[in-house]
């Protein structure tokens, strides 16, 4: 695996004084830094005009439109960073899976892997440095675009990942990957540590080309119970991580529907935990001990509610945020599709205005 | 709105010693009564060869169908209770919204309900006792049959039902649903007390004809965050049950991803709360101050899973039960279509023996 060169942006210090990085170490900034998770995307009419005719993988994996989305938000908003635009399925992809986005319903897979049989033949494919470089050359064009705003490497975890593969596709309560990890439990730990393995060379080649921060989006894992979590799943998280915790960078860790595992998702070994709009903040921080960064956690379907109604849930968000240690804002998920964008631009412009005023 | 007549069953007593309806009333019987949520249906070859070439809501609306289709999991399994056999949207149906079931993909109607004008033209229907006769008639004809077993009425929560009606089909987040109630309160109030009641009417008709309990389902409530379950959604639940209220029978409330509003569901005024297999039950028990019966709690994806794996489990659900005045053993969700029948019967058989013998 490479490692750190000595060129690298963390080692230049251009993004370690950003208000996102400071948080995300612990360091509270005066007023909330704020992203969006999916705010490069649909949302935006600049994003629709360029992708028109663009299958989704392809404009992942083509470096200057992947840099030209995940940039197009940070213009847009003025938000506090980017995160590099890319699919969940994208590393799979590049390791050699047969998947395509169907549009309207997600990730289809060619084959799906559902026998002890099956994930032997998966576990032969690697994941090459080669097959990343268009991963790299997107991250390091954006890099040298954002100059000191910091760029947040994208991750699925592997659990999520499994799931998709086991299911074939998106499904609803992924009734099978979790069937599998009962029914046939060396399979289920053969196929999570090639998913861990995969997604962690994924997010190593964005952080080496310079992403200053990563975030795993472990989106199903609410399907879990807690003890399902923590035996069968929570390891292969902290493998997907121990790929890139010689690079220092701040790591962030984020669920659907995941109020009951946060503090086990704290312990795969990150700096932040990002919570869902289900769970408020101070009670998140309080399963947390109180001691960990939280994200979050705006509920989506209020961007459609009158900005009276957005205004008071972002005091309210900010204010309990104000029991951990440190806050960067966002959604409790992604921007939905139809989201009008000066809305979240509104967001952004309130929340850097609130130095010091929610508190008092 | 119609009264107990003075022969119904709740008077004669029928089931009043019955094992679920003791424990529902906090009053533990030896064993755990059992049954499962989605027992009648596909998971049943007499059930796929009975529904064979006719609709969905068709059968739900065949009294003698209904009836039979109620009955078969009851005689295969041996379980402690029946479930009126029907679907979430029959009583939108039989109020006259334009509805059907799509296999494959679920409810999908005619028009979504998005405005205030549409909340308006909805609030118009009205259900009536003579559109519920088919439902009271498959009630009837099933009491008569199961003797001293009894049987649960089935009704959808006031939201879930919303939800459907604004989404206009299934959805992922029911984004547009959560979206109204803050972008218009007024026309979200109208329509909750319109499926309030409408659900209400529904659920009375089968207790009046004879079913011993009823069950709320919200199977969406856990969408919502905690603030928004108890502003927007609990007072129009507690209105749907106020309609069934003055017939005494116990009333169960449940939904899926709920762990952290299970209090506030129990205060809509429910004798017992289901809970989904994310929650181990002696926490749900802790959440509910241990004085209220609780439901559940085995996640259907272990249906799939070697015996030992099930039993082990059922061991573990029984145990944490005992932290409740009573325990009503279920699934954490509803029987998935692909189970092995033979897994449930085993499961039922297997709860029945435990007498004593788990938490000694």
């Amino acid at each position: 695996m490479s490692s750190l060169p000595s060129t690298h942006p963390l080692l230049d210090g251009r993004t370690a004084d950003s208000a996102l990085i400071r948080a995300y170490r612990g360091d509270r900034p005066a007023t909330p830094p704020v992203w969006f998770m999916r705010q490069a995307g649909r949302s935006l009419p600049e994003y629709r005009s360029l992708r028109e005719g663009v299958p989704m993988l392809d404009s992942c994996l083509d470096p200057a439109m992947a840099s030209e989305i995940t940039l197009q938000p940070v213009r847009r908003h003025g938000v506090d960073a980017g995160i590099f635009f890319s699919d969940i399925v994208i590393p799979l992809r590049l390791a050699g899976v047969g998947v395509e986005i169907v549009p309207g319903r997600g990730p289809v897979l060619d084959s799906p892997v559902r026998t002890a049989e099956d994930v032997k033949r998966l576990a032969d494919l690697v994941l090459t440095d080669e097959a990343l470089t268009p991963v790299s050359e997107g991250v390091a064009t954006t890099v040298a675009q954002l100059g000191r705003t910091p760029l947040i490497g994208f991750a699925g975890a592997p659990f999520t990942l499994a799931a998709y593969l086991v299911e074939g596709g998106p499904s609803k309560e992924h009734m099978r990957a979790r069937a599998m990890m009962h029914a046939d439990p060396d399979a289920w730990r053969a196929l999570m540590e090639w998913t861990a393995d995969v997604t962690g060379r994924f997010l190593r080649a964005q952080l080496l080309a310079g992403a200053s921060a990563g975030q795993l989006f472990d989106s199903w894992a609410g399907s879990l119970s807690p003890t399902d979590y923590a035996s069968h799943v929570a390891w292969a998280s902290h493998r997907a991580l121990d790929a890139v915790r010689d690079l220092g960078t701040p790591l962030v860790h984020f669920g659907v529907g995941t109020g009951d595992i946060l503090a086990t998702m704290r312990d795969v070994g990150v700096d932040a935990v990002g919570v869902d709009w289900r769970t408020p903040l101070d009670e998140a921080s309080r399963r947390l001990g109180g001691e960990t960064v939280v994200q979050g956690n705006l509920d989506p379907a209020l961007l459609a509610a009158p900005w009276s109604v957005i205004e008071t849930a972002i005091d309210d968000i900010v204010r309990r945020g104000e029991a951990a240690p440190a806050h960067v804002f966002n959604l409790g998920h992604g921007v939905p599709p139809e989201t009008d964008p000066a809305v979240l631009t509104r967001i952004v412009e309130y929340v850097h205005s609130l130095e010091g005023s929610v508190s008092q």
